[in-house]
């Protein structure tokens, strides 16, 4: 179809395609307004002025979102069709600002899908990170859980049928109502639903679930949105990156300590420009530890 | 302790108290701000006026609910300490404008507690509702029902133990992430959290939760909170019950169906005070329905 | 450009054009996402099946919307560039629930454009409304009126002016900063932004700002927008009429009134056909009034 | 009155105390819901422990706010009565997260008040920061500024008093409705609300509007509220202030850039402690400049 609205060739491409995740789960982009372009339109309202060559809009990107002049990036929308499992649906419905419409098990019958780990995702409970896991199993173990977790899975759907009795096939069970019937399914079924979100929400999502701490089943698909995020913006994604997921907030502790352990001349002879700093960002970093920012 | 803000003599009786929904689960109230004076005075503001006679509140907060003017109903709050099985809490977290701190399961183990249905809640999947439940079972019917459900919930806990492996109890069994081993529990399992609304968004979640369509279980929980509603803010709830859940919304059609049905004159000769109609409510309604509102 | 995305094309066909409101300002839609199919799309993931035909995509919104099932709505999105005078802008920010990027009158020197309502639209304050104006001025009163605003609108302008000093023409003032001088504006000066809105709460500020008792200078921005929402999609804006503007809340004791006063035999006799109102509904009306729904 | 809430003596003694900002306008706390341990019990709600001692609580707050762990602070609120000129709460109004019902124009007649700056505060245009103010005026100038708001401002009034003409004073003028004689009021007219927001979104607000780039005349109301959070709260305002208020954001290209000037041996022979920085947060800003966080 022709349009007359802002189009992004990379979203266009991708439209309605899946992306796995896990083993029976995926992200797949169904809909989107706007780009990059549309992030600095309304930017630029603010100042009064027109429309500015690509470089600029990059920097602009890069200033707003420095400066977490988050409201222009509420200026584009992206819709997801996502399958995953309940308990990383309930990890992503915390997030609330987003528009959701899920799959019901008060109107249907859950899929007899359920998520197993691979061996290598199978570990103990760390012990430096309460809410983590690390370390390793023997090949054999990790069998073993996985075999426990299948046998309980499959358990757990028989029942469920029972329970359901849908075409009247055991002859003991009565059939009771689906809203009933699903309470005896785990965590880790699959359910699916529509998820919709703006640009600034999407980025504070992916900054929390893409980190290191977050629980790997969530990452898997934080990661498939983020890769989608740099095909269809590639400016936002580098800013968030330089200024949200790989950068350090220096506590006003932290930075005494740099202050009284960095030879301020040290800095002030960097060549800032061989590290794509700009010259306002050089002078906030010298300011921020030489004149108490 | 002593306090100048409002107080509410209700809320102060029965904070802390339990008041048990289903086999396992509670309400409490932790800790709320404000009452219907609270509301009143935030709506006069708008008037620039000073406060008023308690029968005016009344009226004014009556006023307010059914020309949906709901900003004042906000500034007040009410927290809850609840424990609801998950499929209860999955309804509950839809409700966005509310605060949540969930008990986490990556971090610590879910006790072995979980929901069976009583007897007499074990019904068939409705016919004429596809979200329903309806019809009876027999006595027979409805214990083989329980005793499948608490057969596959202790197998699943079972399962949880035995991956989990905290105590190396089990020889065969590594032990393995609270996270992981989560997934193998059902949805009958109970979770809690503490659980912040304002008044408004208080009063919306009741109108839908409390309806006889929504799901018997989270309506244990919804009814609970509208008997705490109605001690707290007896006219709130009065034009809660009034306006919002015992109203009917006529659709333009429904009105000219009305209008070629009713005897306008059998209308105006009504003595709408016996009702507790006020003039300009009575007004409106011959205008809606005769003069196409 | 070529898009996979939904397209509708009244929207395309009036995409960046400006709908004149008031005297200086307007309504431009510059983007949107999804239409009408995105609503029951999301819809229908609630119910695990497939697309259903045209006929069934207005029914299932008319129920959406009849039943309040307002999170599918919230699927589609608007963006408009709107110029409106502040005092609108503030009415029109109160709806939390957008997106907005405003021009920014410390960037930026504001235009000389300021309202002046017509001679028709000027009105004393109404007797019966304490929010609102009804009644008429002769010809020569509104003239003076007009000439009054006019006049200190340009005195405001003027001062402004002096105060910003911007090329150095008035050699006693300093020129001071613009986001100080514009304080000497007045309420009626324009202001612009770009305000971007999904569906579902779209529908709400609509039937709050088209009502008769919004004021004036707001309904005209509503009625070109709900204007444009009838042309993108023509079966939420009848259900939306139907359902929401032109419907009719009856209180409990309104049902009651009703009941005591219309013969049910009256309304079991309606052929209800004839009205465009459904069996379901139809039960649903006879419910309310006498079983007390 | 007598409560079982948590109660926090600080605002217990300031409740209802006006405090001035600017010339005319105020903040006056009227109610609050918590106190610091209202946000660790929501943290150790997630923890599934029990309550600690209060040098822990003082640890997790600092923890969960480095951390961004922010839903436990939306379970305080607090209520404020605020008097601000109408440029600044159309700034206040961004913050989409708060509740508010403000002084009506429609409804009530304005009050005869306007701002008028200090003449330090009376500056010219900044040079380096186009949306500030920097600089001086000589204190001539500084009058001839004020003079001309002074004059204007009334000028304003005057003919608001015209167009009213509510006690049929003028003659010549008929009185039009009060939603439209506003508009002739200037933006440095006070208006007045109630404003209810959660912790959570006044630390966000805090930092945004008691930063230097704020404007002078908002920074004044938030720089109260911040004094107001320290009494209240005084372990979240540290937090604040090491994490938020006073911390500076490393972007990836920064920690680049101090990692090939900083010797990482003189950092490591810190003794950090002396610092008030924790074991844990040393090692993540080792981490973050040497490994690369």
């Amino acid at each position: 179809m022709e349009t007359n609205r802002p189009t992004n060739q990379y979203l266009e491409d991708i439209l309605e395609k899946e992306f796995p995740c896990l083993d029976h789960g995926f992200v797949r982009t169904i809909d989107y307004m706007g780009d990059e372009s549309s992030i600095t339109q309304a930017a630029r309202v603010s100042y009064g002025t027109g429309t500015k060559s690509v470089s600029e809009d990059k920097n602009l990107i890069r200033y707003l979102l420095r400066h977490q002049h988050t409201t222009p990036f509420e200026m584009v929308e992206i819709k997801f069709h996502m399958k995953m499992p309940i308990f990383v649906a309930r990890q992503f419905i915390r997030h609330r600002m987003a528009s959701v419409n899920e799959y019901s098990a008060r109107y249907s019958i859950l899929d007899k899908e359920f998520y197993i780990p691979k061996v290598e995702d199978i570990q103990p409970q760390a012990t430096d990170n309460k809410q983590g896991r690390s370390g390793e199993l023997t090949h054999a173990e990790a069998l073993k859980v996985q075999d426990l977790l299948m046998t309980d899975a499959l358990n757990a759907y028989k029942g469920y049928e029972l329970l359901l009795n849908e075409n009247n096939l055991h002859d003991s069970y009565p059939g009771i109502a689906r809203e009933l019937a699903r309470m005896n399914l785990t965590l880790g079924y699959y359910t699916q639903w529509y998820w919709k979100i703006d640009g600034n929400n999407l980025l504070k999502m992916l900054a929390l679930r893409t980190d290191s701490h977050a629980q790997k089943e969530i990452r898997v698909y934080a990661d498939v949105m983020e890769n989608i995020l740099s095909g269809w913006m590639p400016n936002v994604y580098e800013a968030y990156n330089d200024y949200m997921k790989c950068s350090f907030t220096m506590s006003n502790q932290m930075l005494t300590l740099l202050h009284d352990t960095i030879d301020i001349k040290a800095i002030q002879e960097v060549d800032y420009k061989k590290y794509n700093v700009t010259k306002r960002e050089y002078n906030d970093l010298i300011g921020a530890i030489f004149l108490g920012e």
